[in-house]
């Protein structure tokens, strides 16, 4: 392993008596719903957080609410941590679970339950793909709108761990605004409903609050999501920019305009030339930064919104304009970036922050980031969601060596300092997990952590869900 | 005083110490802050919650964020209630305070702190008007969405602890939607900083939790919201139908269409009776019922999304259809819509519901809800925000009469276990506040409520804030 990063210490007591555990689970569930051979516990050892991997205990994959409840009372009342998993994808380290911890992988929770198109919901069991929801309703003409990069593999019960957002967020919002209702196991194995297919509801949001809490509140095993109607039509727009710097003030002036794309994502050269060795989608290879802008609805309500953005573009010195002329063209302008962080894991090992700042920042944080991987000798490509502020530097490092890897670490937290001196915050959508556990002083007042560790509490008394994630390790009262 | 619904008893301890508290309180305030001559309480006494008043022990009116922290951080250690009031609109009972509580006004922190346009957002002190936000900005072309039909008169500060909604809504949510950030100081005088003006955050949404917690987490006092640009065009459409069940059945296909007009506002024919005898308004008085329907954008986009709606309301028989030919018209429309809880108290009392609903329920909900009140023997108006299914039936009844009093309460108690039964909630924007506190029960179980007191003590263990309020007051802890 390299890194910096320290994990906790994995409990004795637990540890010595992994065989018992294993024994005491079997009585819970059937045998083939729990993995505890070295060998096929592997693939659970990380979640594409750096190099850190941990093999947990050991791994339940229920497939019922009620064993999903049996499971942590029995973890409860035995003080084993347990950490809830989707499909991995996280990068943050928040789907890890440590030598003493038990995964519920809701892997085989993966049914759609019900699909109301009069109240435009689904009801989803937490291990569906992102991607099946808006399959399963697109011959009706209906799709969900949240869409991580990772739409094909990650679940929705993730999506809401993480409060995923994806390029078209920006005029629908992330998780939080297309989630109805949830159903959550307790830490004692009681089961809630919170929310519902009525908007809003009375007393606190909890809904809300589950929504993003990376596990630590409860498990999450149904969920109902708001579906939205197909638009009329949609187009993705390519602009090159001679800069990251004008290209980033661009994108400052047309949401300052008051116009809402559906997305506006954003590449700097190194990302454009990954991207387009990889997929070939006619990236311009002069530029020096390029723009996704997605517009939709009638021809004439698109053509509207292109010109004012156009208008603005030629104020930042736009080089390239290049409207799509066939659904096949934009299909692969958005292959390219959708497989922006495979391709760059082809060329280097990579860590990838997700800082997101205020718009009239962007240009700004651009260029003190790439003034910070300078001065660490690293390289950065950047290709992220730029209407709505969410950073994405990819900082290329080698694995292999613990140096370059100890200055990639370092760097990165920089960059995520950055983003929040400049007004925004360590993570727009991957999670704090364990990677920005201990960044989150910088973000957050000693009073801000220990209320929002208050309302854990409520939860989580004893932490026992997955406990060594989010907070700071030091001035815990479980770590005391 | 007429009504059924039981009050807290007023702790005997305090009020034998409202001499010396008020002098304890005039050393942290300035003394035109505070107001305890009783005659000059009464105006606090209510907040349009049916004829139940009280009379506060003390009002203070702080004019920064460290006052209010000095009086809670006092209230804090002395045990004594503190009910936070913006406008006094709720009709819920949300900002009455009780004989032994001081109510904090924020009336007074009624500025503007920042306009950011670039970022698109304000930052506004909590006793700012709604309507004042968007008045600021219009000049540049933007506004603030959420639009209750008090919005000349109700506070930013109210609208969050509600998590007010409005006749615009359907398209761009509620408070919690439009809301980035807010100062909030807590129970002990802390003052903490949610959010920001950065989309998202790290770490658990205390920002939702807090909007819609009803003053009982912490006191708010300033906000950071966003800010939209003004569309190009915008135009209400006056739809007539043969009866309200005809109009719900409308409303459920646009909206099953996946189509999403800016508002579809719903009024029977007692509300088009009302409404009309008082704005002049135009509404076709041979309706059964009526829709407002609100398009936006291009003149090409309004209408084809009007072609769309046209087409379905003719498949419910829609009779008048009537496009507004000037900006006056328009303003007309609202106006009549707007005034329509003012219109109907000119007329008889009411006390009003507002249940919210899937939007399938819509027919079923409405004909229930007439057959319960032609039970009791009461007329119903009904006026509400249809597109998301906030259903508001003013109930008549003589408020000098105690047992039409008794029947109006009955009624109302009923309709909103309907919407609860049909698969909705018992508020959507009003809050739950004194009114609704004992229905919880019926929308909830023990052990979410449980959860959800939890969640409170995490802020406030000792029921400081706003306490007599959301929660049924049997089998609270403090009340044990």
């Amino acid at each position: 392993m390299t890194g910096t990063i320290a994990f906790q210490q994995p409990k004795a007591e637990i540890l010595a008596r992994r065989d018992a555990i294993i024994a005491e689970l079997r009585a819970l569930l059937p045998s083939d719903c729990i993995i505890h051979e070295r060998r096929e516990l592997v693939p659970f050892e990380t979640d594409g957080f750096l190099a850190y991997t941990r093999v947990p205990l050991a791994v339940c994959l229920p497939e019922t609410t009620r064993q999903v409840a049996d499971i942590l009372s029995y973890a409860y009342k035995n003080s084993i941590p347990v950490v809830p998993r989707g499909a991995g994808t996280s990068l943050s380290g928040g789907a890890i679970g440590q030598e003493d911890a038990i995964i519920i992988g809701l892997s085989r929770m993966n049914r759609i339950l019900d699909i109301d198109l009069p109240d435009r919901t689904a009801i989803v069991q937490a291990g569906v793909t992102n991607i099946a929801i808006s399959e399963a309703v697109k011959p009706e003409g209906f799709f969900y709108a949240p869409d991580p990069s990772s739409q094909l593999a990650c679940t929705i019960g993730g999506n809401i761990g993480m409060n995923s957002g994806g390029a078209h967020c920006l005029k629908y919002g992330v998780t939080t605004n297309n989630l109805l209702g949830v159903k959550m196991v307790l830490v004692d194995g009681t089961v809630v409903e919170l929310g519902g297919k009525a908007l809003d509801a009375p007393g606190y949001d909890l809904l809300g609050l589950a929504c993003g809490s990376e596990g630590q509140l409860g498990i999450i095993t149904e969920a109902t999501v708001r579906l939205l109607a197909v638009p009329e039509g949609a187009r993705p727009v390519l602009f090159g920019f001679p800069s990251s710097e004008k290209a980033g003030a661009c994108v400052t002036d047309i949401i300052a305009a008051g116009i809402i794309p559906v997305a506006i994502e954003f590449m700097d050269k190194p990302a454009i030339e990954i991207c387009e060795a990889f997929a070939k989608a006619g990236y311009p290879l002069d530029a020096g930064a390029l723009l996704i802008v997605e517009v939709e609805g009638s021809e004439a309500e698109m053509e509207a919104m292109l010109a004012a953005i156009v208008e603005i573009a030629k104020r930042h010195d736009v080089g390239t304009v290049r409207e799509c002329q066939s659904a096949t063209e934009a299909a692969l302008i958005w292959k390219g970036r959708k497989s922006a962080f495979g391709a760059t894991g082809r060329i280097a090992d990579y860590i990838c922050m997700d800082g997101t700042v205020p718009l009239s920042q962007l240009s700004y944080v651009l260029e003190k980031t790439s003034e910070i991987t300078d001065r660490y000798g690293l390289r950065v490509a950047n290709v992220f969601h730029a209407g709505d502020g969410n950073m994405h530097p990819l900082i290329l490092y080698n694995i292999n060596d613990p140096e370059d890897a100890a200055r990639a670490e370092a760097a990165g937290a920089e960059i995520l300092k950055l983003c929040v001196d400049a007004g925004g915050c360590l993570t727009g959508e991957h999670g704090v997990g364990i990677e920005k556990r201990d960044l989150m002083r910088h973000q957050y007042s000693e009073i801000d952590l220990k209320q929002q560790m208050a309302v854990r509490a409520a939860f989580d008394p004893d932490w026992i869900l997955n406990p060594s994630k989010v907070f700071p390790l030091e001035g815990r009262e479980d770590n005391a």
